[in-house]
């Protein structure tokens, strides 16, 4: 019997880097500023030894969580990350350094990362004369885990999703203004554990005046989810006192502003995935400005024939002049369906390495 | 080596039905008032002897144009049908009789016929000592090629199926009234391929005055499909003499009437599968009356924020009034999608069965 034994295969580096990316999908909307990233450690032998994933701001990144875990089984061993390590000193220091002092011999990750100030892990390893392989699993880890943030650094400003629920033809609210419930519990289910996962939630004072909505992540036996994003009312008038959204059970702020850009802009520094639930108003603002990255319209096989539209005036006259949408997936959610999309326009800035 | 043969297992009878059932879609759209059915054939060896569909009325029943392919091998053989043979003599002799006369000695049919003039075939043969059993692949026929002639022999009216395209926020059209194209061509394809496929089809005045559309099934190249459903114009109003409606590449019948139990009253006698392409107000007119016994939605990934609605007023003030549908099927067809729904209520009657 060897008492060496060969690196890990290919397969067992896939099988480690989807580990990694489950990890990393859990802590989404839980890291904000900084990536939701998964790392698994295996040992010299390529068997399990950590595993990791991002810790909230402040706190060690997965690469740290993942070699705590695996301690001295680290030395000789291989890691496995969806980002590359960081080279740079933040609030924490940088990973790649953790990965050299604890003896980690090769590293494989599946997104370069593209933050100047955080880049060159990846040389700073190699330099030091480690096996490093990019690439692995990467498009999954950018359209997974890592969109929000990627877009985020790209674009200098959140990944915004215009989340809707509406009939068939196109109604978000009956005649008389009630709304609830048009898609079942099935769809209601995934919108909750949806907003377990991002940074923020957008309405319109129109919508807090009209509806009153708690805005909050909730588990199907209704109590609070572990996770809440931050609750951003947008509009001039004022939020009465006793509104759900002023509760403790999520922070809020109030955005003065009509303008779509401001509110990004005011979000950018901290949110990488807002989400725009909005009424017509406000999703029509945000769909002229050209800052809808995504759509999640969640429809329901009702017919209601008259109320609130969907989306309100997008200044589009003639059917040549739509606004067209590529398909990214359709799931079936009990009776009703989620098409989410894409714009097929410039806005699309998000899908370059897709 | 044995010269008899044991009678075709359960496995070669399924893989006989699928057949016939394949048979039977085929000719759907060509044999209304009656039942499109396929039929096949196997010798005493169970070997494929013969296959048959119906022909359009007036001509032979599928059983006759099985057995004539088959000719000296159906003796001592099988059928199998996707209806029970039929007992009696309209414009062609029994069914029941020409199986006999062929010397067929076993019957395997899917749903039984709930016709009582034609009816009774199964017992006829049993009682000439053939072996008959029922149910083989019921509900695939009775919810595939026979589905629309059964609900008229159920409800005594057609099969009335709305069909629609419209974009994500309802709308059929823009608010200059353009419509072409919301869905894209595999949508479109589709929609030629299925109108193909029934028995007639359905607008209102407003729709021909607006679209001068040619309701023709045409291939993607642009030609008339072989088969073509009766057009069927409802309203009032006069038609314009040069109507693209009136050309001579299928039938057409004005009906003088707003009511929708009159059209489908008036379609009864000849027409089991009609399709519903007319405007808002005319689906409205037909959803309110309780006529509409599917939908089908061609969703397109496009906004346009104003425009004609798909479906005009419904009378329904408050959400839990709305209509409510149960889904059948979702289909993606290039970047749309085709819901296919039955309604939740009391107009759900075709649904019995199934």
């Amino acid at each position: 019997m060897s008492s060496a034994s060969p690196a890990p295969g290919d397969d067992r580096i896939a099988a480690a880097m989807e580990l990694a990316i489950d990890l990393a999908e859990q802590v989404r909307g839980r890291t904000s500023p900084n990536p939701p990233v998964g790392a698994v450690i295996l040992d010299e032998y390529g068997a399990l030894a950590g595993t990791g994933a991002t810790r909230p701001p402040g706190g060690p990144h997965a690469e740290v969580m993942a070699l705590r875990q695996a301690g001295p089984r680290a030395r000789g061993g291989t890691a496995v990350v969806t980002l590359e390590p960081c080279n740079h000193h933040g609030r924490t220091g940088p990973c790649a350094e953790a990965l050299l002092d604890a003896g980690v011999t090769a590293v494989h990750y599946a997104v370069a990362d593209p933050n100047p100030q955080a880049s060159g892990g990846a040389d700073r390893l190699r330099a030091c004369g480690l096996t490093v392989t990019a690439g692995v699993r990467a498009e999954q880890v950018a359209s997974g885990p890592l969109r929000a943030w990627l877009h985020r650094v790209r674009t200098g400003r959140p990944q915004l999703t215009w989340k809707y629920a509406a009939t068939l033809d196109g109604r978000s609210a009956a005649a008389d203004g009630t709304s609830q419930w048009i898609t079942g519990p099935v769809a209601r289910e995934r919108v909750h554990a949806e907003r377990g996962r991002i940074d923020a939630i957008v309405v319109g004072t129109g919508t807090v005046l009209a509806d009153d909505p708690a805005l909050t992540a909730r588990l199907p036996d209704g109590t609070l989810s572990a996770t809440q994003p931050l609750r951003v009312v947008v509009g001039r008038r004022d939020i009465p006192p006793g509104a759900r959204i002023l509760d403790d059970s999520a922070p809020t702020v109030h955005l003065r502003t009509d303008d779509p850009h401001e509110v990004l802009a005011a979000l950018a520094a901290e949110h990488c995935d807002v989400q725009l639930e909005g009424g017509p108003r406000l999703a029509a603002a945000f769909l002229r400005a050209g800052l809808v990255d995504r759509v999640q319209a969640y429809l329901a096989p009702v017919l209601i024939g008259a109320g609130q539209g969907a989306v309100g005036d997008l200044g589009i006259g003639t059917i040549s002049a739509a606004l067209r949408f590529h398909r990214e997936s359709v799931d079936v959610l009990g009776e009703d369906i989620l098409l989410t999309l894409v714009p097929d326009g410039p806005a699309a800035d998000c899908q370059e390495d897709r």
